[in-house]
This record gives structure tokens, sequence and C-alpha cells, in this order.
């Protein structure tokens, strides 16, 4: 193997103020409009308690290796053993395995992200390699001591002014009413994602659940009446706690959110019997996301559906490290028409609440574009949204196809921008790096003549899209 | 909301004679060899009647917003109501709700064609927007009153040289004679577009329409032999009034074009009896198709199949605007085999005709343009047609997508270019579009070394490319 | 029809040794890293018998149109009849024919291959066209009769250093043998492709290949047992021949590997009885396959995957001339689920070998290059291998979407780069082409501050790229 990048570095990074913006045009964009607004994170994956508790960590290894599948997935592709990424290595030597591999993961975002994350919250501004790596680990270490890098500072550091988790429907959210009872100075909402109740094909998983559920709720799960008050009851209590967002991951939608007399009945015996199967868990899901939708419609709140991913594909790491061990990737299921069926059943009864689709194969950019465009009704600006560049999309190519897919088959003047979906306190660097490429895209072609040259107008855009358009659609001002 | 877009805008737009053109080679590409060339529009929508009888626009809604499903999309979007869009609200207040948004149209097509069109058609150079909506509505209307701005100028001031509709099989054609007898200096042909023949899944429908079909061509249909009897009437009855070209819009192609016999005798019984049912209307769609391929090959007509999109996804808007009323998107089903299958048929027999096949979601721009390769059997130059850029596609960004897969999987030098499917007046300039877009493509590849420096020959491939090659394809020299 | 690109063309052509690097940190990067490097071209089609003879070519046409469907589908679409592409025209008219269309074909790869082959093989640096074919003709001719033209020197010009082919397990692999006893510093090995034991939908075809595979193991084949003996026979046989590599041409992976005792006792019924039939070709596919790439993996052989192409479309000119005519396409099945069902069967019982997957949907890149992190164990350094741009996709811009998925999705410094999937001498100049874009993309991106400026370290990566990831991964040092 070529062993040249493996000298030791010391230059500064690339990362200048003008990172990513290629024209005078994006230089002014970025700095007069984009960069100091607040953030909006209207979906992220944050421990709640380690914000409530104003977690103080123990190491950068703790708070940027651990969990994070993107490095995982990553290292194992560069031919680090298991035991550097999630085995029994000590937290240093596994943050000097992520250094040396570091050089090597350049064009992936895990690069750029890397020296963003490691400037804004570090002040670091070289290049992390294997040469540096126990340095860097001392530095980030010394500063981590202090009660600046805590949970709750984190977050201000970055002018999070709205950050929304992502929670179970039995969740009794203490640790949110602790935040709320705190009164941090940023709103930290909860969101409702009830993924596990469509997991009717794996009995034992889905009883569990249930019974989770029941004890929740204090009601008696026996029948699908019972199981959807169930649910409201818990609609209710979130929305009490502050949620005005739900969630969902789904391979596809549902094909249809019919339920039949007879799919009634026979669920109603699956509850009841053990050894009982039940026959169309496609319709279950549908009915009951149905249902749900019109629960969250009754509430204005937003619902969230994050389509298309491949999950768990490979069952070894699956049974040694769990669930999100970087074993998920991108899938092909057709998305269209199952996905129209679902909105327009809403729509045709007036109980389409405002939605954000997001989809995870690039391939579906356009399909997801136009789709918005069926349902939104001008009751709001951008009622339904086609959602921010996801997961494997997350990146500055994924980024700038969901930026031009939307504006060429929608509008993306009504965008409401950037979420990091991220379980890392140090992921708010995405927010400045999607603020970048906006505004290098709108830059390029201002200059090119191809957008008005008007620095109010455009400007007045990219800001409705990095903070105005989020904050009036989740009313969060 | 952020409102710096919504100030006054006087500025000039950038809409200069070099707009999209990023080079000088691009520059003289377009202002030498592409400008100049007389229009083969030979799909569109336009209205065989308002051409016949030259009309005269009450407005410029009239004119511009009526029918515009696309600009309708984009109010409803941007949070306008629908009386502003379809509703009863008067025509001037329609237009100022239409200008009010143009400036949050940016980077979807409508901005740039708004300003092309307003341009090339009334000469107003600025941007539209909510500050000057007032004056260009009455400088419009007052143009409107102008012979100049009838129907037939308007066409002629786009220099068209050959425009064909699209039109039912039932059609009795009278405008079309009309046209034709008035000797109009244009060619103006019909299409011969059949879709309505395949619903059979919706008995009153269907039975509705082969009443007509059978009025239209003086036979009783009582069975397949009967009905594609009617349809070769048809057939011929068109080929004798200029008709050259037919239609087809389909979510897929039929996945078999093979009918039993069991099939033909229980056809036979559902026209016969009312309450009998038809089992499998993919094939009846899928022989009907074929002979009708097989009655165009005879006749030496070009045969067109747009496919993908996904129709009436909101069933709320279709009933209360019926079809076309923008609630249609891109769809994801698969063609590749289908249509593979469809046209083999055809060619193995000696019969396939002319074809030129029009994708809708851009994911299977290259699979389209590979299918094409299969069945040009070097007896015409490009027999078998990728079709340009489509309703969603028919933008800068999609146009380029398409001449990069037909160049990089097909011989974009064979490709017989634009037509506007437009059921507008105004759109002629989306070929102005479409051809600064080429000459950009090949200029900037000419100076980055791509492409031969040598203007005479990249000028003679984008001449064939906007004019040529579609004369000599639909000889209408 | 436009004329002007039928005059004369005696200019050079654009192939300076500058060639498609636009950057100066492009041109360093290429001409300092890039350019001096081997080939190891890892899947080819070239004819081992050709290699072993040295063989002497009797004229251009022979060397260079014979056997090239590329050439063929353009020529078709072209408009050049079937005598002059495959027909009993005389060679000089072919090549005449061919010349003639070259100038029309800018923008497909064919163009650019044209240039570079005649350039790197010819001396010759004008454009090809109708005027000076004839002269072309000539020269090439006079060449082709010196002893640096035969097979062995070609390759050798190339600095090809390793290269294996694609053969049969029926296979002797006696021109194979010839080879390694004449030494001729080149490794040529032969690859396992058993695609023909699949076709179990075809009993005739599959028959008549069993006995040729009884025949070539010495086993007697009655049942899945005998089956898989004798292609493990075959294996073991390869093995000693230096076969490390296998490679599988498939539509879509089968969709279950299991294979159940009644279907063993169909098989073998099937096998005995020949009007029985065999009613799960898929489960049969997939079982096999799984079998196969068991002893794969126990022989520490790399196993490749083509999935995707629609095959043999034209059923008219697949009878005239056999497979391989070019009219093959792409296809749009779904690939992600088999695929990950397949690996993962593999990896939970630890019998994944190093594994390469190629698409032929350009829309499947980000489904690919995702599902390769999905199987990659940390024990060598990018053991599933996303492949690089293939047949309809090996061409810059599909070789730009596959590097962007794989960088984004991916980690592309992991990448084991190009090979030719040729069966031609001639195409080595694609290594040359692949690399000049693999350094343009990496030049653009540090000049524009996307990558580190730094040339040693970027260079290293291109020359893994370009060889030494390769040369790891075969062994072949």
């Amino acid at each position: 193997m070529n062993q040249s990048f493996r000298t030791k570095l010391n230059s500064k990074s690339f990362l200048t103020e003008d990172f990513l913006l290629q024209s005078n045009a994006a230089k002014n964009l970025y700095h007069s409009y984009a960069k100091d607004l607040p953030i909006i994170d209207y979906h992220n994956h944050l421990p709640p308690q380690e914000i409530a508790e104003n977690k103080k960590y123990n190491n950068i290894t703790e708070l940027w290796l651990k969990g994070d599948h993107y490095k995982w997935r990553a290292m194992r592709t560069l031919g680090v053993n298991e035991k550097l990424i999630t085995g029994n290595a000590n937290d240093e030597e596994k943050f000097l395995a992520w250094a040396k591999v570091v050089p090597s993961t350049v064009r992936n975002p895990l690069f750029h992200w890397t020296l963003l994350e490691l400037k804004n919250s570090f002040n670091i501004n070289s290049y992390l390699t294997e040469a540096n790596a126990a340095e860097v680990y001392s530095a980030c270490n010394e500063l981590l001591l202090q009660d600046d890098f805590r949970a709750q500072p984190l977050l201000k550091k970055y002018k999070v002014f709205f950050a929304s988790t992502t929670d179970d429907p039995c969740d009794d959210l203490a640790w949110h009413k602790s935040i709320t009872a705190q009164n941090i100075g940023i709103a930290v909402h909860p969101a409702f994602r009830p993924d596990k109740i469509f997991q009717i094909d794996n009995r034992n998983f889905f009883t569990a659940y249930l019974n989770k559920l029941s004890r929740a709720s204090a009601v008696t799960i026996i029948d699908m009446d019972s199981l959807l008050h169930a649910l409201q009851q818990r609609v209710d209590y979130f929305h009490e706690n502050n949620c005005r967002i739900s969630d969902h991951g789904l391979n596809q939608m549902p094909s249809s959110p019919r339920f039949s007399a007879a799919l009634e009945a026979e669920f109603k015996k699956f509850l009841a019997n053990e050894n009982a199967v039940f026959s169309d868990p496609d319709a279950f899901a549908g009915y009951v996301l149905l249902q749900l939708s019109k629960m969250y419609y009754a509430k204005g709140w937003v619902q969230q559906f994050h389509l298309g991913p491949l999950r768990n594909t490979n069952s070894r790491l699956l049974k040694t490290l769990g669930a999100d061990c970087g074993v998920d990737s991108i899938g092909d299921l057709p998305q269209a028409n199952a996905l129209a069926y679902f909105l327009n059943e809403l729509d045709k009864e007036d109980s389409l609440t405002k939605t954000i689709i997001y989809n995870n194969n690039p391939a579906d950019n356009e399909v997801f574009a136009g789709m918005a465009g069926n349902f939104n009704d001008g009751t709001i600006k951008g009622k339904i949204q086609f959602g921010t560049g996801w997961w494997f999309l997350d990146q500055k190519d994924g980024m700038e196809k969901q930026m031009n897919a939307l504006s060429n088959v929608g509008i993306i003047s009504a965008f409401i921008g950037m979420t990091t979906d991220s379980r890392s306190f140090l992921s708010y660097s995405r927010h400045e790096y999607f603020r970048r490429i906006l505004c290098n895209l709108f830059g390029d072609e201002m200059e090119r003549g191809l957008l008005p040259n008007d620095e109010k107008w455009m400007g007045g855009i990219v800001q409705d899209i990095c903070y105005y358009n989020a904050r009036d659609y989740f009313n969060v001002s």
C-alpha cells in the first residue's frame, strides 16, 4: 500500500472562513445573511438525559465516537479491527484508530465534518492524522473538563434556538420535564415516534411493546379501539409536554390504510391468544398510521416520514451490537404510489396536517419533490415539505441534489431547510455546512446570470430557508 | 416571514442576449447557428379551435394563467388561496396573485419561463413582482387588443414552421380542416391520441367512449374485430387530414400484448352485458396498442409513448377541477422490461415504426437512452428516439440530464430535439431555452477540450438537433 | 440533413497531454503520480487464444471493429445498413462506414475512445472522418504487419502487469497454460464465470451444458450433490491454473438461496426425466450460487457480481447474430434486498470472500455504494468493493458518478479502480481515460478548497486507486 498520506501533516486545514464559497456572491450571502442566524433543529436524536443532566464528557471518544455508526462503517471499510471500533480497546486507542484513518476518508462527508467539528468545538485547525492524534486527544479532553463543554453550553455555542428530540410514545418525558423546568434558554421539545407499534410481524417484540404502552397509557389493550385509545392518550400526554412533531421511519409507506371488520376480529384474537397469527401486517400498519395522522392533524402537529433505508442487513453485527451499528444502507423499493395513496386518504377527509417526507435513495429525489406539490393546498406556505438530504444523503452532493430537485420540481424558497437528525452534540456544524452549500449554489447562479444578482432578494430567500421558514412552520417564534 | 424580496424591483432582468451562454463558443453556436432556425413543434396541446379562429385574448390571465397547472402548483405551494388560482376571483386579481409569488419561484423553471415569455411576447424586460404587476397587466392587455397578438401571429412571431396538436380519435378535425383551408403559412397538423380506449377498468367511462368512437367511425363495436376496425377507420381519417403522428400517455407499457381466444370471448360478453367484468385490462391494453402500432407502421407514422407520471393523486382537487389541475407528479414504476417486450413484438414482425419514448422520472434517463439503441436498425438515422425532457423534466437541469444521458448512452447528433408539449401559445420561448442550453453544453465542452473546437462541425450538429433532424424525421420539409 | 461536419477535417485533435485535466493540480496528479503506473486489468474478456498465439491482425477492422457491439449500436442509430456493420461488406468498406459516422458520435464515449486508441496504438493524432478514412486504414494496416503490433506487444505497450480473462468452468484452460508456459512477462490468468449453469429454465441448453460440465469434471451429474461436486472439481482445476477470481452476470441476485429436500428430489427427477419440469429456477440459482461462493471463500478468491442489464432485447438481431450483438441495455429491476440477503447469508457463516458488486443502472449507484459498507468487516481494506463504472457507464459521466457515489456513501481511497471489461486489445487506453478523470476530480477539488491541497497526500491516494489497492486486493505483487 502506498504510504505517502501517512506522513505527518502539520499544515493548517483548508477550513478558511470562505470554505465552500466559490464566488463573491456566495461569500456575501453567507457572511451577511446566513451565518449568524440561530439554529432550528427540528429533528434529531439527541439524548434528553444528557441535556437534562448537562452532561460532562469524560473524553472526546465518549462525545464523538460512541454511537457514531458513520465513523464505524468507514473504519471497517478501511480495515480497522472491530476491537478498535466497538470492542474492548480503551477510549484513547479508539481515538487513535479513528485518527489514523481520517486522512483516508477524503471526499466522504466524514472528512469535512471532522474538520468542522474539531474547529468549531475545540478550535483545532489542522487536519487530524495519526501524527497529531495523541496531541489532539489531550487537547480536547482538557477542554472537556471545563463547564463550557458540557451538553447545554455546547448547544448554546452553536446558537441552537429550538431542538426536537425523537422519543418513544411510552416515554414518561421525565428528562424533557426536567429540561423545561431548568429553563435553559433553548426550547428542547420531544417528538413522537411510534415505530415500534408497527412491528406486528414480530409477536414477542410486539406484545412486549403493547404491554409497555398499556402501562404508560393506563389503557388495557384488547382490540383496535383500545390500542388507538392508548395511542391517543400518549399523543395527548406528549402534547401537554410541548410535543408538536411526530416522526416515522419506514421502508415504504403501507400500501393500504384499509382495515376490515374481519381484520379487527383477527387482531382481537391475536392479542388474546399467543398462538394466533395476524395475517396482514401491512393493513395493520396502514390503518394505525392513518389514525395517528388524524390525531396529529387534530393537534396541529407536523408529521414526518423517513422512507427508504434498508436496515439491519448484517445479522452477525446486529446480533453483537444491536440496531444502529452501521449495517444499514440505501434501499430501492418503489415509494410513489403508496405515499400518494396515504396522503390522499388524509387530504380527502381534510385531515392532512403539515407533513415532511424524506427519501433515502437519491434516485427518488424528484419523486418526493413532485409528491409534495400534489398536496400543497394554499393554506400555508410549504405545507408539504420535501425534507433535506438525510442520512447517507446528508453531504454536499446529496444536499445539492436535494436542493436542485426541490428547486426544479418544487419551490425552494418555501423550504424549511436543515436538520441534523444526529445523536451528537457536535453535529451542529452541519447547519453551517448546509448554509455554506446553499449560499454557494445561489451565489454561483447569481454570478452566472441564472438568478437575479440582487443580494437582498436572494439573501432574503437564503434567510427564509435557513431560519424563518422553519420558525413559521413549527411556530417556534 | 422574511420580507426583503417583496420590495419593488425596477432593475432590468438578467435576460441579456447571452442568457445561459457561459462561454464564447456557446455564444457563437447560439447566435450563428441555432437562434434563427424555424421551430418544429412536433408535440403540443395547443387548442386547434383557437388557431382556426385566430383567437383574440381578453387579457394576459386568459392567455397565460388559465389551464397552466405548473403555475397553479407553485401558487398552492406558496400559500395562495385556491380562489385566486382556479376560483372565482377576477382575472386581474389572479394575475396579481401570480405576480406576487413570482419572486419566490426562483430556481424553478417558471421563473425563467416567466421572464422569457414576457420579454419575447410583450417586450417586458424587468422582473415581474407585486410592485409592477398592475402596470404589467395593463401593458400586456393593451397589446393583446392588437391583431398582432392573436393566436396565429403569436405562432409566426416565434417562427413556428410545423406544429402537431394532440387530438382524440373521435375528433372530426373540423378545426384542423379550417386551419388547412385558411393556408396560414404554418403547417398545423393533428396527432392521434387514443388514451381513452385503454380505460376498460372504468366501465361507464369506457362504454361511453366506445359509443362515441362507434359514431365517429360509423362502425358498430361488438367485439375486438369491430373495435379494431373502428380504430383503423379513425387512423385512416386522421391520415387523410394530414396526421402522421400518434401519442400515448401511460404509467407503464402494458406488460403483455397477448390476447387469447378466451379473452376475445370475454370482451365480447363485456360489451354485450353491462354486468359483465373484463378480467385482464393489461392484456386488453397491450393487444389494442400493438394493433394500433401496426396501423401506424403501415401508414408510416411516428408513434410516441409518454411514460411514467403518477396522475390525479389528489382526489379532492380532481373532483373540483377535473384532470390536469396540477396534482400529477413523477412515478417510480419499473419501465424497462415491458417497454423492451413491446418494441420487440413489433420489431420481430418488421412492424416497428419510428418511435419516440419519453420518461417522466429522471432516474430512468439511462434506461430510456439505452432502450432506443436496441431497436435502431440502420434504416433511418435515429429511428427510435429518447424524447426530450418532458413535463417535470422540461427545465434546465432536466434537459441537461436528458442530453447527457442521450450523449453517453446513445447518440445526441441524431436527436430530434425540443417540443413544447404545452397548452400555451407563449411556451414557444422554451425552444429558445432549449437551444441556449444545448449550445451552452456544447460550447463549454469545446472550450474545455472535450469536444472539437470546430465551430462548423459543432454548429452543424447543433442545427441538426434544433431543426434538420426533426424536419427529416417528420418529413415536414 | 445538415452537411457541415462532413467536410474534410485535417486539424489535430484535442488530444493534448493535458486532455481532461482542467486544473494545474489535476495535471500534477496525473503526470507525476498516475500516468506511469502499470495496469492491473482484473476483469476483461480478452481471448486467451489470441494472446497465446501472439496473434497478428490482418487489418484494423479485424482488431478494432469485429465484435465491438458499442460501435455497432452507434452505426445502427446513425442509419448505417447492417451489411456494413456485421454483414458481408468487406473489411475496408466496414472501416469506411465506421469512419464516416465517427464525427457524429461526439459526446458518446466512442468518440474519445476512438481518438485515444488511434493515438496510443497507431500514433494517429487527427480526427477520424470519411475524408481521411482510407489513409488511416492503410496506415494502421501497415503497422499491423509489424511484430510490434501482435497481441502480446500490444499489452506490453500499455504496461499491462496483470490481466484476468473470463472463462467458462468447462474450459480446459489450454490457452492459459500455453501463455503461462511462454512466460511472456505479463500475468494473464483465467477467471471462473459459471453463468450458464443458472439457465435451468431453458432445458435443452441446460442439459447440454451439464453434459459438457460432466465431461470436463469427470463427474456424473445426477443430483445436486454431484452437480456441486463437479463444480468444485472445476474450481479446484481453475485454482491450479492460477485462477483467483470469479465473475457472475445476473439481472438480479436470486431472491433466496434456500433449497428444500423437495426441490432436491425434484431436481433429481428433472435430470433423469426429460419431460420433467423444475419449478423454482430462482431457488436453484440461489442455492448453487451460495455454494459456489463458499468454494470461492475457501480458496481465497475474489468474487464479482455484474448486476442489472437487460439482455437480448431484440429477438430479430439475436437470431441473426447471436448474443452480444448490441441489443442489450440498462434494466431497472430492484437490486438491494436480494443482494443484501445473499451477502448476509455468507457473512453470517463467516464465508463471505472479497466481493466486487457492479451496477448497470446509474440510478443504483448509491444503493451499491452503500451496500458494500454493510459487509466490510475490518479484516482487509475495501473487502467489499463497489465496482467501477461498467458497460454503459464506462464513460466520463458514468465514471464520475460512480466515483462520487463511492466517495459520498463509501470510501474512495479504498477503491481498486479501473478494469476494462473489454474484448479488445486497444481498450487499454480506457485506463488512461479513467486516470485522467480521477485526477481531474481530485485536482479540481484541491484547487477549490474541498480537498487538502497537498500533492503527496492526494497523489498517494490516486496511486492507491490506480494501482496499489488492486495489487494488494488481488495479491498480484
